[in-house]
């Protein structure tokens, strides 16, 4: 049976996205302590796949997600799936969420319940934890002043009840997982699409020429992300997803004129899109 | 004289940046326990200016600064500081860094130490923190088996001591401040620089129109960054900087173009650039 890795412990959304991938590709969860190490395990052969957090409707992409698959592996990212992601206030039973002295979270959670902490919760010191499972059984040790954010699902784990339901700062709070493997797929899906990393030399205009590639083969650009590319303070690596696969003509002469008009590019895989609409 | 506020408490990068622009503004300097509240403390009147941090050239953009720039406050952005940023690990004097069991520090240091402390100390538990000052009281409550990672002044105010300086993941480690203020300032500098913050339509090549507005009036754009728009999933806010002010006749009529090809379009300041080179 497959081994899929997933940022843990139990009771994380990660855990939560690998059990929804399992159903359809029966396979061994494996919990690690950290995405960076849970990546690197799929590198090594220790982990067939990996289910990765990728980026957030509210709070935005995993830094160490980008980074680690642009510097450290070479892995392909062969799926994604988009959860719905509702944050739960959770405290010691009998106690009152009103008089809560500390709130444990995970920073994404934090990040996405900001303006909840800020107005509702203002007396409550913010206690940042590696993971929302961490952050349970933290307010679990911590008794009747403590409070934690996290899925459903922490709550049950330690013990506590969930006293207001969906805090994140809008309702519409979508996680986006991607599945990651050593080997890219060949996908059959009607729609797909098509993620890549590049730089381009740092000089005026070579940006938009990469997006002119695009406009100019007619592919349709879904996502555009940036990251510091960890050298000099301005410079930026770019991650983008286009639709389409990377067999198609057209998506492969264009990612051929990206490749020669960037001083740094990466394909990251082509794979079955999930479509929001 | 006027007030400034920082991310406090005493100890932190920020109070460092703000020390350093008061050296030539002389102002009172306040110390507040966030960013959002800092950034809000300056629209409501309460502080005169602020100085926050940007971006870092390993860990990125400050997400909650973003996002209160654009959708929060009214404000301007009327300077900016580059600091070099040097990480140290504090531990309590007479211990060894090789026995800590524990490490506590803020997201954006720990972003910026990934590699140091997963390679380095993966025997340690890192526990995240609200600011570096906090890491540091933290390292010195929880003793022997605790260290902390941030500024030198952290170690002085708590008692600790350096065991490894330089620690951050590579040397080239640069975090832009910027200056904010309720007026927009008419800057005499020779280099400057103008902020903005837009979105544009979601379809087909509506980004790759704007960046061809800045090639056509021969503008460079030294700075481009994306941010959820915390609507849709797969929809982006994008923050650019362009050289050269708000009150040069190419920029005006570049921008005035801009603000026509866009849905959500702000102005965030036209002030004296720091050169890098």
């Amino acid at each position: 049976m497959k081994k899929i890795g997933f940022l843990g412990p139990e009771g994380t959304f990660s855990q939560q996205a690998a059990q929804i991938y399992s159903l359809k590709n029966r396979a061994e969860l494996v919990s690690l302590s950290s995405i960076r190490e849970t990546l690197l395990a799929v590198q090594h052969g220790e982990l067939d796949l990996a289910v990765i957090p990728f980026e957030n409707s509210l709070e935005g992409s995993v830094n160490v997600v980008l980074d680690v698959l642009a510097w450290e592996v070479d892995l392909f990212i062969i799926d994604e799936l988009i959860l719905p992601i509702s944050q739960n206030l959770m405290i010691t039973p009998g106690s009152r969420w009103q008089d809560i002295e500390a709130v444990f979270t995970h920073p994404q959670s934090a990040g996405q319940c900001r303006l909840f902490l800020e107005t509702r919760l203002p007396q409550a010191k913010l206690h940042l934890t590696n993971s929302n499972s961490e952050g349970a059984k933290q307010a679990q040790i911590n008794g009747i002043t403590a409070g934690a954010i996290g899925p459903e699902q922490a709550a049950e784990i330690f013990g506590l009840e969930i006293a207001l339901h969906d805090i994140q700062d809008k309702d519409n709070n979508f996680t986006r997982f991607v599945v990651v493997g050593k080997n890219p797929v060949h996908s059959t899906a009607d729609k797909n699409k098509t993620s890549i990393v590049f730089s381009t030399e740092h000089k005026p205009g070579s940006l938009s020429c990469i997006l002119n590639i695009f406009s100019l083969w007619d592919i349709n650009m879904s996502k555009i992300e940036s990251r510091p590319s960890r050298g000099k303070l301005g410079t930026y690596i770019f991650f983008i997803d286009i639709e389409g696969l990377m067999s198609d003509p057209d998506v492969r002469d264009a990612l051929t004129m990206v490749k020669r008009k960037t001083t740094f590019y990466k394909f990251l895989g082509s794979y079955p899109r999930v479509d929001m609409d």
